[in-house]
């Protein structure tokens, strides 16, 4: 028989757009509804880590301050697991980085009964090998340690645990289709609006990225490989076996000639006329484009590319940079379950890892 | 230091279209992950119940052959709460029936150490003394007994526990709204659809009874109170005090002159152009009708009732006959959170209910 922890520690490393929004959020619920189960011991950034050899809690409240004033030389990443693993209590890692040196230590945490809540897709999308290390380290259900990463995939918004619902339920799932992306949305949504003509591609693009709504380097957008990551974390969690992001067709919209160049968004205007063509072969067809990623489970196939659909599609009346996700299934029938939403942002983001706190924290 | 339960107890009260596909679905799930942990001690149909006097389990594979072969009278709920709450393992009730006596005893089985799970709504819409009760008998975060209802609106879809997820993480839920009645849902796809024209009231309303998508007596859909308990549901969970499902305005789209008569669908036609009339208004802004449920939990309010929708906006995109849930928060920002899909039907009921399950196995 087992028991139930009295006491919960948390660990937090990375306080960045996603970070610093969860300590905000975790300081507010703790305020909310006082817990004594519940201490922070841990908070590191890149290069400053903040902790008490006794695993003294660390006040929540001003913990990004203390962090500042008080914070030292982050320890190695072993270190960190060792400190953890000798804990009073039962501990839960939240991996707000978006690191692969760190995605590559879960199966160490969780054996040392750590458990880890992130929002980084790394750990889920790399090499199938660290996909199984991770899932044979977990313990049994209820009983942890735990990995929970709801926020993986479309930030806040429920997919990962509906689409764990739906095949722990015994559903059958038999395809999975939608916009992962909410730079991808955003940029499509303007080019190849429903009503009215778009611009340019390459105005689109450098319109998204004056906004916030690309990365520093745009074309890390462009290449496609942020929606694989999440299109294997979904197939994966299906059933499929899927060995890496990059072993299924993946449409780069970076074009070849500027992949490595360094004057990116100044050459890109020189290649809107591929795009124009797109979106007018697609406009003849009365349908608009999207660049949508779909895993077709009984042919265990997986895509991510442009797509041509029917202005009444939910996919072609996306706004702004929503996600759009539906899970095709054998209970749902002809019409898909359907969850659309912000799929960014740092404050929906840190609510999805918040909710797996929370979740984890009723079975511990 | 609280402790796990090694064994739990399942009892199921009623068998029919939701019940009997649960039945099945947890069989199947104990097939395919058999679980030394879970029997089914008492399983009853309206007038006929099986169980052991020394709580032995029910075979799962033919429990409701079982039931038609060996079962009796069904015990008083007092005493079948009696029975349940003198059980050497821990207890959850899956009550699949719609009856209100339940319904009202759920305090009574809760207070017997007995957790609930029901896709019925009547609990949870009735009066908020009931509803206060039922949450005051609820055991501390994690522990039980546990009361979980995701099925009780929009079927399986993941409406509560998101609406749940969004509350407990510290979100502002400023205002819900959607299509929450696959019948209303079928009835206005039909009669004001996007593109062509729709048939008479009068003709979609006899179409959706032929297909089987009504009650057996229309009015019970068309009254909108069916809308009005599953918009009371979430308008509580979201913190809002509401009196009951009939104290905020709720329109009913039964005429006056029909709501006693016998010769209900044989009379409609004489007012189908009442609602030829919306319609046409409704087309004239360019606009389509649908029925909806709203809350402003700002300004605190409940409405039920048609309402128009540009053509564009996903409320007028549904098919078949989809729900579709809108939830506008502070930290969504603009655009909701909505999902979408089949919120009737037994088997994504049942799904539902075995979902909450398991999730109250990983914590019990």
């Amino acid at each position: 028989m087992s028991t139930r922890a009295e006491k919960v520690s948390i660990a937090v490393i990375g306080a960045g757009g996603v970070g610093s929004c969860f300590v905000t959020q975790l300081a507010s619920l703790a305020k909310s509804r006082p817990s004594p189960k519940l201490s922070l011991i841990y908070l590191a950034i890149i290069d400053r880590a903040l902790y008490h050899q006794d695993y003294a809690p660390i006040p929540l409240d001003n913990a990004l301050e203390e962090l500042d004033n008080f914070g030292f030389e982050p320890p190695s990443i072993s270190d960190i697991i060792h400190f953890l693993s000798k804990a009073p209590h039962k501990v839960v890692v939240v991996d707000n980085t978006s690191s692969q040196a760190i995605a590559e230590s879960y199966p160490a945490f969780l054996k040392g009964g750590i458990s880890i809540i992130t929002p980084n897709k790394k750990a889920f999308s790399g090499s199938k090998e660290l996909w199984d290390q991770i899932f044979s380290s977990v313990g049994p259900q209820g009983q942890g340690p735990f990995v929970y990463h709801e926020s993986s995939v479309g930030a806040g918004m429920p997919i990962i645990s509906t689409l764990n619902d739906l095949v722990e339920t015994g559903d059958r799932v038999t395809r999975i289709e939608g916009v992962f992306s909410g730079t991808m949305s955003f940029l499509f949504n303007s080019f190849s609006p429903i009503n009215g003509e778009g611009g340019s591609w390459s105005a689109s693009v450098m319109r998204a990225k004056q906004l916030g709504y690309t990365e520093p380097d745009p074309r890390d957008d462009l290449n496609g490989l942020d929606v694989a990551r999440k299109l294997t974390i979904l197939g994966r969690l299906a059933g499929m076996s899927i060995e890496s992001p990059t072993s299924f067709p993946v449409q780069s919209l970076v074009p070849q000639e500027l992949s490595g160049c360094s004057e990116f968004l100044d050459r890109l205007p020189e290649f809107d006329d591929r795009m124009d063509k797109e979106r007018q072969e697609a406009s003849k067809a009365n349908k608009v484009v999207r660049f949508v990623g779909s895993l077709d489970l009984a042919a265990q196939k997986a895509k991510v590319g442009m797509e041509w659909f029917e202005k009444s599609h939910p996919i072609a009346g996306l706004e702004g940079s929503d996600n759009i996700i539906s899970f095709y299934t054998e209970r749902y029938g002809r019409l898909p379950l359907t969850i659309r939403g912000a799929g960014a942002g740092g404050d929906v983001t840190a609510m999805g890892v918040l909710g797996d706190l929370i979740k984890i924290l009723r079975q511990i």
